[in-house]
């Protein structure tokens, strides 16, 4: 049986907190022993990725010590009885399963009187088949045309995460001859989102697909009544171009104004989704339901490596446990997560939500206050643009900010240029390479202005090429991440009570039922 | 004559530092007090808009110290300074001059044996041209056919500003009927940005805007030998197909490459030069040199704003020295950016940019280390989004950020829709007033988990809608709200050496002349 204990009742972490400032990652790196080190530092994940942290801040003693924290943290064990079926989301009393959407890593889960995998194969049997008849054109419009656009209707885990994973995949599908659809999302309750996506695309062959768990998200209602508004505006129905996806229970699972409904449940929460049918229908429209399947795989592979127990060989463990020393004993506020690929452009907006969202919070599980800093503040953007950017903070500012590279060997789209002895790609790459040693080496010069002092930690995920298993992979590699920093700093990583409040008040305000403050900054925007 | 002296050795700030705490918002803004607080604490700016700060953690006491600092610091002479063409940028021995693309504030600036606001406009005065004959169908392709796309090259600030503002001014042009071409960006020296690009227009009926101020940077000039490989590859002539900006002394400045070539100087820095022609070539394109002209109307009122000494007249000066108050006397590492307007989707990258470039610097402006924090770290996502996001850490995280919100009361495409008895633009408007609430107030719950401590900051810019004057008064808002820091920060805001040494290694990587951990990471990263 797994015990949950805060953070500060661990023995590892007083032993991890005399470490701090202990490794020097200017002397670490430098000369043979920096060469070996990287090739020692490392871990295998699934999908040909690896987890490189030689330019982390950290030593034997902290890794064993890392390892310490683990095993009396009960990770592993802690991992096994939330994947075995156990009530992890202590706050809502809910499983929470979303690995069984692309794998079976312990027994049979069974709730609400099914078997919880087989319900989730199910559903994206369901989405595949849609998208297969729509690709067949079995599924037309009015006019008995081919559809060409999907959008999304969501906000939140229903739009981040399947947005960032479409745009992660397209140049990929443009360049394998699996694109099928264009997918375009609407999210902001903000009239001028969907209006801007409605005015650009060719409305009579978009299939629009709306997600909400409950049926009952006021952002998503509004936004569906907006498409559906400019559907019968131009004489169209919109029954004919929609498709739901819902819990079983919500008030769209059943309705005729669907073309299909497709299920998920409490069990998975909406930044957990992507694998889901939330991502499953919009992902197989777009590419192919088997594109989809080989997204589900990479994220099962990355699943099984979570399961190991040895946080040396496990690269979701170690990732959490080096971020947990960074947070709480170097006392880094920030993560900033800059992957070296343009199709990545949207992933740190979906791991800003993962990981904000998951572990931005200050009771634990039991809901006690606790006495240590949480979940940090996650940002980035992708590549060298961000070099051209906020890289002078990161480089020089007063703050250390730790760094989460990502970089391919190769492009998605294999159209390339050689300027001045190298392509594109290789410049790309040279420029990760670089930056990760700038930062941890740094460079005194003689003008201070022009001097780096160093000592800034990154670490790097390196794989061949984004595919779909690689994204998966990449993608589940984070989940766990959070999940079991979650377990280390004994938060409910999955609920998100922090977004009640902000609705509450809104209502109120709609329904003028306000008054002091609220009434006069509500009077000032007009409402 | 300004005097140029370090923050921790101003009194004022002695004094600052004594009022750590003082203000419990939760009290501040209770009952009647609190709408009273909400019409007292606010700024008029310029273009219609207005700076809230009743849910900032200031009162009478706290706001007489930044004056005080404000006074000690000679902000306002140091502007003058600025504006009058005195060598601010101390590192690189460079005039700051972005002020005169859009106004002239003080006295005429002479520089170059010319004056610099005439060659300032002389170049709008050009880009406005081009974009008319191009408009008026005299610039046309090579079968005679006028162009419909325009596609900035380019990356940092010849990138993230622009693009903010195209895609902030879209949809308003759009409802104007002065929307005039598409336009796209490629930054990213990964290939698949320019290849996704490519891949999307019609490249005969495409031109190109090329900016770079050297004609040197890498990233630009490969990108630029990318498409004109695909011009060439399509059978179409590059030099009928591509613009410049660049420095009057670069090679691009007269070469028979480009049909037009529009001119900067050194003293318009990257992330400053929206209001330059590197915003304006490419936004007179798009919308019309009117539009663009009307953008730099807003700029140059919020500009003439910024130069009252009043701080508690001058928006931008008092957000300036809240921001200090929060991060020197509070705390505080992080400020989010939350535009409540999808149309601002990217402005909190260009605020990023402009921000931690600016002021993420450890060494005054003479190179002496400082031993206080400056510049935090800048993120940000529009609207509701990041309510069903990242809000969670925002509300119930461990550490306090302060957030910086924007709202207008009418949307751009005036196109809505009425859903329970309110519009989606009314929602909006009602989610961030109740936002603001929830942030500064909190609410105590019988369950900890469902309980909010409040006390979290936040100012609020609110204007009718967003119009090119909002926009441009908006921009220059930030840009003088991070030159006032810089100065009270005693840093050169004006150059970026931190972006160097990643440069140089990169270099060093492509021509392979690396050993030790550099080499080894290169290896793996296939290059």
């Amino acid at each position: 049986m797994a015990e949950w204990k805060n953070l500060d009742k661990l023995s590892a972490y007083a032993r991890l907190q005399a470490l701090k400032g202990r490794v020097k990652l200017q002397e670490a790196l430098s000369g043979e022993a920096g060469a070996e080190r990287v090739a020692a530092y490392r871990v295998p994940m699934a999908a040909g990725l690896t987890y490189h942290y030689a330019a982390k801040q950290v030593d034997g003693e902290v890794l064993s010590a890392l390892a310490a924290l683990a095993d009396e943290a009960q990770l592993a064990d802690k991992f096994a009885a939330l994947y075995g079926g156990e009530m992890i989301n202590t706050g809502e009393k809910r499983l929470v399963l979303h690995h069984l959407t692309r794998g079976q890593l312990g027994g049979a889960v069974v709730a609400d009187g099914e078997d919880k995998r087989a319900f989730y194969v199910e559903q994206q049997r369901k989405a595949a088949d849609f998208a297969r008849r729509v690709h067949a054109g079995e599924i037309l419009n009015e006019k008995g045309e081919a559809f060409t656009t999907v959008v999304q209707i969501g906000i939140g885990g229903s739009d981040l995460g399947p947005r960032a994973m479409y745009l992660a995949l397209e140049n990929w599908a443009k360049r394998n001859n699996t694109f099928r659809m264009a997918a375009r999302f609407i999210s902001n309750v903000d009239p001028d989102d969907a209006a801007s996506v409605l005015a650009d695309i060719d409305l009579s062959r978009s299939l629009f697909v709306l997600v909400s768990k409950s049926g009952t998200t006021l952002e998503t209602l509004t936004n569906e009544s907006f498409v559906k508004n400019a559907l019968r505006s131009a004489g169209l129905d919109p029954a004919r171009h929609m498709a739901a996806v819902t819990s079983a229970t919500s008030p769209l699972a059943s309705s005729s104004d669907y073309l299909a409904a497709f299920f998920m449940d409490d069990y998975i929460g909406g930044r957990y989704s992507s694998t889901s049918c939330v991502g499953g229908a919009v992902l197989s429209l777009a590419f192919g339901p088997e594109v989809f399947e080989r997204f589900l795989e990479g994220a099962a592979a990355a699943d099984k490596a979570a399961a190991e127990p040895d946080p040396l060989k496990n690269a979701a463990m170690l990732d959490a446990l080096i971020g947990l020393y960074e947070r709480n004993v170097q006392g880094y506020p920030a993560t900033a997560v800059l992957p070296y690929s343009q199709a990545l452009s949207r992933f740190p907006a979906h791991l800003q939500q993962l990981d904000m969202e998951s572990n931005g919070k200050s009771v634990n599980r039991y809901g006690e206050p606790v006495s240590y800093v949480t979940g940090p503040v996650i940002f980035g953007e992708p590549g060298t643009n961000g070099q051209h950017s906020f890289y002078q903070l990161l480089h020089q500012g007063t703050d250390i900010v730790p760094l989460q590279f990502v970089g391919f060997r190769a492009s998605q789209a294999g159209v390339d240029v050689d300027i001045q002895g190298s392509t594109s790609q290789q410049k790309l790459c040279a420029n990760v390479a670089a930056q990760i040693m700038a930062f941890a080496c740094g460079k005194q010069d003689a003008n201070p202005n022009k001097s780096f002092a160093g000592g800034r930690p990154s670490s790097i995920i390196i794989g061949d090429q984004l595919t779909p298993e690689a994204l998966g992979a990449l993608l589940s590699h984070f989940e766990n991440k959070v999940m079991f920093q979650g377990f280390l700093w004994n938060l409910n990583s999955f609920d998100q009570e922090g977004v009640q409040l902000g609705k509450v008040l809104a209502k109120r305000v709609l329904a003028h039922e306000t008054d002091g403050a609220l009434k006069a900054f509500s009077d000032e925007l007009g409402i």
